[in-house]
């Protein structure tokens, strides 16, 4: 029963949670405070700019604690991540949490490197609002109980859902798990969103741009379930779109822009 | 008197002093040392390529100082600084102030976060050749005689004109106020450049790519204050183009690096 | 003869070794881990994910040595080197000699600055199997001996041939000297790739990105010689035809990262 994996709800752009989430996201402008890898820094800000978000890169130590306490929400995305970086990231956590401020974790490639796996651990202790990663990271971040299957990119998502489930449940948090059907689950509840493309995964980024997203969702959604959810449709939404209309992965990611800005009611 | 503020002037492409700058850049291809943030660099470096001028990114503190000395100009930008990028942009400051490279500083944030303000405001002892930011950072720089309104980012270029005139008279620096209109000023005249698209706030990156532009223009104009008016004039006109081009931000940004292209005369 | 230049063989995308390479790259999907410049980091990934490669940008120190053990290949580019990645080079330079991976070393600005000259020095200590870089880094790598003309822009790639040979004999790493025509080299041979445009000139991180490819290419390719040789007919052609359906750099990077796709068989 504990183990048991709940039934899977579909959720879309067409349900009106989602749709009026994505108008609040409008109006609100959340300012997210993105502490992201060098590769995703540029096309993240330019996704959430698209999206109606205002973001701030603030990496020192000396500002991501006392930043994280007046931004919107919080991304901590561990890429890229060196020591350094890490002793801001677990500064602007433990802010977040203390000061309500909710937050992202995007815990790349936790399970390959130690050193960034233990990160990933420390900043669970900072109760993130959401984390958000592909089958082989949620899976890692669960432990053995997650099937100990360890890194494998051939994983499905509908692979690792048993571990997200286990993850939400375990550290109170929303997982958004990554993959051809994004699962989205606070361990009750699995909400299943399709859509994308598979150039998304031929354009580096895009799955650090929709941490980015979830985090300044947060604040405009009913719920953090939605919350993610809603960034999970929004880009299920504009990478087909932008697939349809794109001859590579150059083009694909500037249309991919463009249909961030459309999807999300542009101006 | 001390307090008043000039009469604005409106310059723009069509100035001969303004197309003749735009046309000693493309001859001279001034080399920019660029100390900017993490988001920026990319767009940064594809902004002066694009416009005949050649980048180059040297954020150590074992090189900055040396290579400030043999740059045609400097940019430093303290968007995601930290301390180590301190301490090599204050040694590439000195090292332009005392071998006559002309810099521009970008004050990014400057005013909401005390690591930086005071990193600003040290840089500020270096003498900038030019200084540009936007209204917040223009009258945080400024200090309490700015008006004091603090940051606030509904102000508009004009509402922080008085603060620029201020500031270039108190730092003998050109200030480049950016906004709906962008205003430069180096305390006794004032010009106005229009032009530009509210796209341009869509995407990352636009405002920090202006003061390398600036950096780059020095060398070429006639003075420094007619080397803001010059990136100025050519950012608004890409700008106004590109917006007529572009389905949305995505492609706004690369349609934006082209129109820089052309109205720099390409090849 | 010690100092005798080989003959000039020519080679492009239609000898089969070459096109076959480029197919066994897309099976294989290359594992790279990048360690690169802050401007070229995004350009680079988008190229290597467009060609069929896998990268991944790890630059702690405390993971660098690790991982560059577990890579299909290791691309080291000191563009904007500061001295905590340095150490993580050197860590990662000598795990991938000891592992038996093969990596690419791009010195960029080599000979410019004091600091970086010294890291690329100490990084050819590491053998690199291959070295790619302009006329003027591979002149500065070599030595007195490769003529004493020091840094100039405005030499070409045919002015750097001796310096090649030479750098490839004493290190027995395969050179891949970029310009208007690439000139590869083991050190007894010379293959000439002709294409490209100038426009790649005009935006940033194109020749940053040819190494992460070439690094790509040596576990898909019969020699390192003809890894860096298809890494470059794949550039020139994707060069070249991205110049023909553009309108300036803007659209020239976007097309770029799409021919890149097209001339190595898309998905």
């Amino acid at each position: 029963m504990a183990n048991s994996i709940p039934d899977i709800t579909p959720m879309g752009l067409s349900d009106p949670e989602i749709s009026a989430t994505v108008s609040r996201l409008k109006a609100k402008a959340t300012l997210v405070h993105c502490m992201t890898n060098l590769v995703a820094a540029n096309f993240t800000a330019n996704v959430l700019l698209a999206s109606g978000a205002s973001p701030a890169m603030i990496p020192s130590v000396e500002e991501a604690g006392g930043f994280a306490r007046i931004a919107g929400a919080l991304l901590i995305n561990v890429g890229t991540v060196t020591r350094p970086d890490a002793e801001a990231m677990l500064a602007a956590a433990e802010s977040a949490m203390n000061s309500g401020t909710p937050w992202v974790l995007d815990p790349v490639a936790a399970g390959v490197l130690g050193f960034r796996t233990g990160i990933a651990a420390e900043l669970l202790k900072f109760r993130p609002t959401v984390i958000r990663g592909n089958a082989s990271e949620i899976i890692s971040l669960c432990g053995d109980e997650g099937g100990g299957k360890g890194v494998d990119s051939s994983l499905s998502s509908g692979d690792a859902l048993p571990a997200a489930v286990l993850l939400a449940r375990s550290t109170n948090a929303v997982v958004a798990l990554s993959g051809k059907v994004d699962y989205i689950t606070e361990g009750k509840c699995v909400i299943g969103v399709e859509g994308g493309h598979e150039m998304m995964t031929r354009v580096t980024a895009t799955g650090c741009a929709l941490g980015a997203l979830i985090a300044a969702m947060i604040p405009a959604a009913p719920s953090a379930l939605l919350a993610a959810v809603t960034a999970s449709a929004v880009f299920g939404e504009a990478g087909a779109r932008a697939a349809q209309k794109s001859a590579g992965p150059g083009s694909f990611a500037v249309e991919f822009l463009d249909q961030i800005w459309a999807v999300t009611g542009g101006c």
